[in-house]
């Protein structure tokens, strides 16, 4: 194992969170708050860190599938630990435990929270508890679109034709090149709901915080009462829209951008998802029988916001859905296992691998009814690779698998079936709220500290599909030096 | 299509019917009850219906998919329509729906009930009740084994060396061989328990009843209280070793009279299957603190009763296990899509097919470190064709799909969540009773007739594999005269 270059990138990543404390240190100053010193602290202490790890030497500069993978979930874990120190150093969180779940929270983009009572706290924190969303949202694009694919995680290799081989010494200039199309969408579209926002009467902090929130599928919000705080319809409506936008694959943007019209036309997962959201909707509608919220408008706009931020993973909520009929609660429950689009920030399943798997069974229909037939599985005109077929069966395996374990160790907290199920749900998919004891209008502050390591755990794993996480708790992977 | 082909297998089996019959209306004339003239004239019209349609001349002799598919599938829901006129006629269920209900649930050795006082009927009545039990088990232990794998149905076409090739034709007579197998296995462990049963103060009428009940992993029981209604630890042992018995694969039973204790000991699906239940009871065991119903050993026995009860899918219940510590409950909960071995006659996903599952999780961890290796799948020292991977697959991703699909259409009856879900997971995995609304303290009666033809159909589809009848409702199917 080459340590070297795993301190090392991981010391770079470190150094660039340094950097990222300086918004919310200007958010402190800017407001006067205690925050802003905690902030320079901490940046400091992150920097001094980052610097040390940097300087130990590596035997040599090549990066191994192995190094690669502890370098994605080592970095993710280090920068949530150093990412919750402001939490825990400035009082806002007295606990380290609750600080490290709560950032990673925000940087899987999850959105649950611990805390009962936001309303009163610094800005500068709140700042910072959001930025992460944002932060996370991005770090997630180019793991997901370029480096994963490439470490043969995620079973996105074959739907993307720009992401590079398996080489890694081929992959910097390709992936320069992809993160530079995906940061400029995601900057666009950042820049766009925050103007959008403050039209609506929003503060630029108040645009920005929810904007991140938003653009990163995470959900944090600055209320108490998440965007219900907000009684405008055009709030309302503008975040809904842009929790739909943040969870179509950015590459997309880059095609609108070339005016290539017909392939998102033709994209058959933002079709896919398209309808599921749509459906969603209409069946939630109809089952709230038209003006459940006073008119046939707020119906639908409640309607729409509730299964776009389920479906996205976002999290963030206008009203209590559990006062809502049973079959619409259902309906969003299982729309906790759609997820954004492949290379969006949403988390969860993921709409491409529901395609592949609605594919597969269709296929299976056809061998029963003609077994001679080879029937190829396509998605955008294209034969997929057995791998990659079983790269996405193994996911889905994996993830109900991780289901079913994680619902039986968090019923040991005494939560019943449909909260502890939810809970896992809401934290492997990144979504943030679930049902019963972890519904919209609750929090996860009572989960014991085994709990909340556990669900900080899920988030990591949901987050980094899965195996990235998985395969470094497998003896195999500490095996063979291969 | 050979419609003669079709009305003379079903006029076939509904002859077989009929004569099945003559057990339960032999127990109505011994107990002097009204039931037995009952049965006399429903097997008179059984019996004619059966001979005309036998009547229908085909174009051919010959089978082909399609119409195998069809048979098997119409073919239950025949036997279940005519299986239903006692309790129908006899005034036991005065609504033919919840009647037809009861009877599909028998025959698929569900053991879901619409009955919410049992004791008071006609013992003819119970018999038959829980004799359809006793004949679905045996009608499923060919389908599974001989039938469904030469229609590509099922995925276990190379589990097991003995079975057929696809050609229809020379199916008669290896399928002669490996029923006459099964069916000695059956009846041995039939008569086996019945004794032992007898030997613990029951009567041979409900030894019968019981045992079939058992060997057909139905859960029917004479008692309103199930099982718990005998206080006797002997009756509660023997029935609760006699459900893991039946949730075995019953040629191994063949091996073990061929004294080949090696391919038994070397078994990987019937070691996986007992570790489960070893695993499980001693877990809920532990959770329960040893002396949750008064001692260890009594603890103990109603721990790994519900184990048993619930992975074989039979049903039976010695304790309302609702009130268990929610560990308890949750893995109660998920052994629900466990189910018995292949050739077993227990429901659900079934072990084989769960280990394939855990199989390929494992494959795609060696194909992450080890990309340029090819992995094969083994089961039992033998590599699994990609067929078949595709086949246990798609049985897992459709089974899910419909669970989803499921829980939200039964939601529109008002139930919560994981009443609503464990209601799809009991009738679609033929188990009986789930949790909440359908609790194993509970029963179906409260539902809406719409919601009972949906689950009497879940019954039907998860006995018969998932594809024998979710093919029949596809448009492809129709399409083409293949």
């Amino acid at each position: 194992m080459n340590y070297g270059i795993i301190a090392k990138v991981i010391g770079s990543l470190l150094i660039f969170e340094a950097i990222m404390f300086a918004p919310a240190m200007l958010v402190g100053l800017l407001y006067d708050e205690t925050s802003a010193i905690v902030f320079l602290g901490v940046m400091l202490l992150t920097l001094t860190v980052g610097l040390v790890l940097q300087k130990i030497s590596g035997s040599s500069k090549s990066i191994r599938a192995k190094e690669a993978l502890i370098i994605v979930a080592g970095g993710w874990l280090a920068v949530s630990f150093f990412g919750a120190l402001p939490f825990y150093f400035s009082g806002s969180i007295p606990s380290m435990m609750d600080a490290f779940f709560e950032t990673m929270s925000g940087l899987t983009t999850t959105g649950a929270t611990i805390l009962e009572e936001i309303e009163s706290l610094d800005r500068g924190i709140l700042f910072w508890r959001s930025f992460t969303h944002w932060l996370g949202g991005m770090g997630i694009l180019v793991l997901t679109l370029a480096v994963l694919p490439a470490l043969g995680v995620g079973g996105f290799q074959i739907f993307k034709a720009e992401t590079p081989g398996p080489v890694a010494d081929k992959l910097a200039p390709k992936m320069k090149h992809t993160a530079t199309i995906l940061y400029t969408a995601y900057l666009g579209i950042t820049l766009l709901e925050t103007v959008l926002l403050m039209f609506g009467g929003l503060s630029l902090y108040e645009a920005l915080v929810h904007t991140f929130g938003t653009v990163g599928t995470g959900g944090f919000s600055t209320l108490n009462a998440s965007i219900g705080g907000y009684h405008s319809a055009y709030v309302q409506w503008v975040i809904a829209i842009f929790m739909v936008a943040s969870g179509i694959n950015f590459s997309l943007y880059y095609a609108l951008y070339r005016n290539r019209l017909r392939d998102i036309y033709q994209n058959e997962e933002l079709r896919f998802y398209l309808l599921i959201i749509g459906t969603a909707t209409l069946l939630i509608f109809f089952n709230l029988q038209w003006e459940y919220h006073g008119s046939v408008f707020t119906t639908l706009r409640h309607a729409f916001f509730q299964v776009a931020s389920i479906t996205t993973t976002t999290g963030y909520a206008t009203v209590d859905y559990e006062v809502w009929p049973q079959f619409s609660q259902s309906i969003l429950f299982f729309l906790m296992f759609v997820g954004g689009c492949a290379g969006s920030t949403g988390g969860s399943i993921k709409v491409i691998r529901l395609l592949v798997l609605v594919k597969l069974i269709k296929r299976e229909i056809m061998r029963i009814l003609h077994p001679r037939a080879v029937v190829p599985v396509r998605i955008h005109h294209r034969m997929l690779e057995p791998d990659v077929i079983a790269s996405v069966t193994s996911f889905y395996i994996l993830y109900l698998l991780i289901m079913a374990v994680g619902t039986m160790l968090l019923s040991l907290e005494g939560l019943d079936l449909t909260s502890a199920f939810s809970a896992v749900a809401a934290t492997l998919g990144n979504i943030g709220p679930g049902f019963g004891f972890v519904g919209p209008a609750q929090n996860y502050a009572a989960f014991s500290m085994p709990a909340k390591g556990l669900m900080s755990l899920f988030m990591l794993m949901g987050r980094l599909e899965l195996f990235t996480v998985f395969i470094l708790i497998t003896p195999d992977f500490w095996k063979e030096q291969a």
